[in-house]
């Protein structure tokens, strides 16, 4: 499986968290890394052709991005909106990225239990990329459940460096489609009926 | 009540609707509208300070865009991400949009019976919009009821034109605040206890 990330942080060179995933994923294996932000320019503008082609050498594409007013940097969205076109991701013909997956890998200074109802931000991490997920819906991907690191406006060197191999591992992971899992959860119960009731 | 309308469009000369509603909202009393395209030039870079004196001056702000892949085209992030800063908006001492009011005005190609579970966009546009939402919960903002016309896609020039007055109406309403229809209706109720058990 080929991963295409593409990297949205308005300036990786000051970032922590975003620059040491980016640096492992530069070196991972089968993953080609994409700081959007040096591909774009200063006037964010995209080669929509040679984007898409790209898009299509891989079967897994990675937005990854620290989380600024619940959603990415404008670099990202410039991109969407240049690259999923009509014709190419949906629409007529649009079916170019039907069954590739979709995964969001996003970093937040707050910490978990705000990202939640009666939390200070409310909403959880899914309900706020919403956008992203009926995104992923529309152009007929399959939507993965994200990785998320939570409170890193206050993580130390070592939080910011034990959350590499972790990103790495679900990033990479094969298994995340959510048929995958259910079918494994229906299988063993194939196995043994008396549990059948468990069934979601 | 002073009203800031800023404008996220690409290419706002190429648009039918949002251009019809910014050519009307330049002309209403009281309504100061700014298409922030041509205001952040090519690269979308703001003056952070103008921009933060300009909101201070109005009490009810206005963001107004296309649905683009379930959000605002990326002139208004990269707005949001330059003006809402750490001081101003948000942090110690970061209550200077405390009090204001936040109303996105939208337009969607697709039609209102898509955003809802079951049809093909899934959510609703309230559940799309809950970034903007929580942003102005967090700054302390008021979320004002949005204004949404669906079907743009295929809308014809009387539907345009009949959508212009409709907008002027709600974004200048003086009472879209929850709080004033709640006191309103507790009022009724008081005034009539035997209807007491309506309360939502």
């Amino acid at each position: 499986m080929k991963i295409l990330v593409l990297t949205a942080h308005p300036d990786l060179k000051r970032s922590r968290i975003n620059r040491a995933w980016f640096n492992a994923l530069t070196e991972a294996e089968a993953v080609t890394a994409r700081d959007l932000t040096a591909v774009g320019g200063p006037d964010m503008q995209f080669d929509t052709d040679a984007e898409q082609a790209m898009l299509l050498e891989h079967e897994r594409i990675v937005f990854q991005f620290p989380f600024y007013w619940y959603s990415s940097p404008p670099v990202l969205k410039a991109w969407m909106d240049q690259v999923l076109s009509y014709g190419f991701a949906y629409g007529p013909g649009g079916d170019k990225l039907k069954g590739r997956e979709l995964l969001i890998t996003v970093s937040t200074g707050g910490p978990a239990d705000s990202y939640h109802a009666g939390g200070y931000n409310n909403f959880t991490v899914d309900e706020l990329l919403r956008p992203f997920q009926q995104t992923a819906h529309l152009t007929g991907m399959t939507y993965l459940r994200p990785f998320v690191a939570h409170g890193m406006a206050l993580a130390t060197e070592e939080q910011i460096d034990a959350s590499v191999p972790e990103m790495l591992v679900h990033l990479t992971d094969p298994e995340l489609d959510p048929k995958i899992k259910q079918a494994r959860l229906l299988k063993a119960l194939a196995d043994d009926p008396s549990k059948a009731a468990a069934v979601s």
